[in-house]
């Protein structure tokens, strides 16, 4: 019977039987340590006996062991336990040395980037980097559990498109059978498509884009957390997403606690309600700021990211903020445009800790005034397979509504406190790099 | 302040405010009845006054309307609740007859079935249809439930991948900024390599095959449930998959049976612990029951799995079981060979309802019998992108595991009750179909 790692400090005083890998092997006067890793965490075992430290003899990090042993109360070890007078097993031998060592902080230096994801098959046993990505586990559960509460049902829609519907330029092209066929930029159509089905659905799922360039903020596949609400309103829309980063950020500080601080991240501090600002606001705090004229542009400058986060920090006590007021004459032919305000699209970013990490808006949810926007706006024809089935949606009835998207990747960067949201991502993709 | 219908009950006596769509509307004896859908059900409303009735005059279902009326307990109506003297509001006019009825169920007859996904965006408001997808939800939950309390952690793989690792015929290509990439048929590699990060890895993620044929059974692109498990040996693994499907059915039977019940499905029964069965054994009761010969095949047909399945169903109580004591010849590379039994592979497909769910095997885990199974019976080069990360993972210590991946939508499909697994996928892609 196998006793996990973290349960050893049940078993004081009895014997068990521990399974996992060679983590770390160390003498300290005369008397060899290893440490042991199951999915657990990691066990100290104490060999003297020479005929034990005799089996590890040419083995190497990453060995296979199964240890019978006593576990003994040790204030200095990890866990207050120790395992003494251990019985060793080599389940599976390891002869090579491993290419990256796990049992210190990996190099995560910009130039080291390329050697980090390289050796990534290994260089994820390290019990860091395996952190990263339970937290981002944790932030998947979160977002599930909030949407639940909300009345939201989950769905998935195809990634397999008959064409390019969101601008064409960044999609990927695949051969289907002799036709063309495109992998899904975003599920927006789909989420929208399913406003008429759940009222309230989401999805967390693969999205694809063609990115040509090698950012720290962009890859070709990233998970998208999106969501989309129907009988809301602008202001009740905010609100979700709000109640959403909420959510998530306090379940995970909570359930993740060790592996955060494990990976030193900064807890999180947000607003009880986030902050919302206008982009000609956050231009003419920027401008004032930094001398830099922004005025009037039509976009955030990454800078201006940056600057905002800093500010709303300050001033808010909110590392996220809401940029709305968008300008209208920018806007995709799904956004609906402000009746008050007409010159604005009832859009809005979310900022975090100095990256937009969701884009929110209102869809223009009239069958006759959609078809003008898809025709004015994305030049789109109304018959296109891409477009044909969408649009039945609003002519048989969909309510006012908006959604989102967040990305999985950022915000668990963000989260953790990452330089590149491929750091926070298992087996990333650019255009650069289709492997492991 | 809008109440949900489902919530109606809670009002008797009170003027409250609902919002959805017009999902029915009928005269009886001079009095007019509508239902009016939102995303927690129906709800029934009694429309006496002329002027009301003739705000829907040309409006057809799926308008969506803003009702304020008095809640009135009536036993005949659904929920035991009916909406008296109502003010109605239209929220948007719906003017053009949907292409589908959608209160009584649609027509999934095989020779309908293009009609049926033709028509899906709107079809799927049917309540009966989505039910079916609020059911599959619950299956993901259910699932995720399972795999959490069994220390299981999430992770997402990419689905870019350089090449085709696994038999090449069935891959989709694409270009990738001049190189070619393909799209992962399984998360088979990547869940292997994370038991050396997590030790129990799941995923339920899309998946891509080039299915050359449209079949009841099979679709380009479908859901899957990934898991794999290390420090595990075959029984262990097979208790694993027996607890999910038990956590499966148990869960959605008690928290989605109305849902179930609307669809008339049978509830299903499962031995407490599942029944295993040999191919031989099945080869030979199938011989002997239809005077087909099968004996020595080295695989199952389609009708051996029905008849299996009824077989089980009778004798052993179970409408699920394993079938295990698969010949080593047709073993895939990464299989592993029975210690005992050398002519087996240590793989079991588990047969549920007549098909056959999920594909269950031990892997080989010695870094060189692996790779003397990759060269031998994959004809793969070690060096090949698709596999020299792969192979790392066991270079540098791999203990012994196995896995199984299991199709969400042909489990959701048996669950309810469906004929196709297309009825069970709510935009389904075949060689034929890649819209809606």
């Amino acid at each position: 019977m196998r006793t996990l790692t973290n349960k050893l400090p049940e078993h004081i005083g009895k014997t068990v039987t521990i399974e996992g890998w060679l983590h770390k092997k160390r003498l300290l006067g005369g008397l060899t340590f290893i440490n042991l890793r199951d999915r657990s965490g990691l066990a100290q075992i104490l060999i003297k006996d020479k005929d034990e430290v005799e089996k590890l003899r040419g083995l190497q990090i990453g060995t296979v062991l199964l240890i019978k042993g006593t576990v003994t109360k040790d204030e200095r070890a990890p866990g207050g336990v120790e395992v003494h007078d251990p019985v060793l097993e080599v389940i599976v031998p390891v002869t090579d040395e491993p290419p990256i060592e796990i049992d210190k902080p990996l190099n995560h230096k910009p130039d080291n980037l390329d050697t980090l994801f390289e050796y990534r098959v290994i260089g994820l046993r390290n019990v860091l980097e395996t952190n990263i990505f339970k937290v981002q586990a944790g932030i998947k559960e979160a977002a599930r559990q909030y949407f639940h509460a909300e009345g939201f049902t989950e769905f998935n829609s195809p990634k397999l498109l008959p064409e390019a519907t969101e601008g064409g330029s960044e999609v990927f092209k695949l051969d289907y059978f002799g036709k063309e066929a495109t992998l899904a930029q975003s599920a927006q159509f789909y989420k929208q498509i399913m406003v008429g089905v759940f009222e309230r659905a989401y999805e967390i799922n693969p999205t694809y884009r063609a990115e040509l360039s090698a950012t720290t903020r962009h890859m070709t596949e990233f998970i998208h957390i999106d969501a989309e609400i129907g009988f809301v309103d602008f202001d009740g829309l905010l609100d979700i997403v709000d109640g959403l980063l909420h959510g998530i950020t306090e379940s995970v500080q909570k359930n993740y606690e060790s592996e955060l601080k494990s990976l030193r991240a900064e807890p999180v501090k947000l607003a009880s309600k986030l902050p919302r600002i206008s982009l000609e606001e956050v231009h003419e705090l920027y401008t004032k700021e930094t001398g830099t004229k922004t005025l009037g542009e039509k976009d955030l400058r990454p800078d201006e990211e940056r600057f905002i986060s800093e500010y709303s920090k300050e001033k808010f006590g909110s590392e996220a903020i809401f940029i709305v007021d968008w300008p209208a004459t920018e806007m995709k032919f799904y956004h609906k445009k402000s009746e008050k305000n007409p010159e604005f699209a009832e859009r809005a970013d979310l900022i975090f800790r100095g990256v937009e990490i969701a884009t929110i808006s209102m869809r223009e949810h009239r069958y006759k005034e959609l078809l003008d926007q898809l025709k004015t706006i994305a030049k789109g024809d109304p018959e296109a397979d891409g477009f044909k089935y969408y649009l039945q949606a609003f002519k048989y009835g969909l309510p006012p509504h908006g959604g989102f998207g967040m990305g999985l990747e950022r915000l668990t960067q963000k989260i953790v406190g990452l330089n590149n949201v491929k750091e926070a991502t298992l087996f990333p993709r650019d255009i650069n790099r289709l492997t492991p």
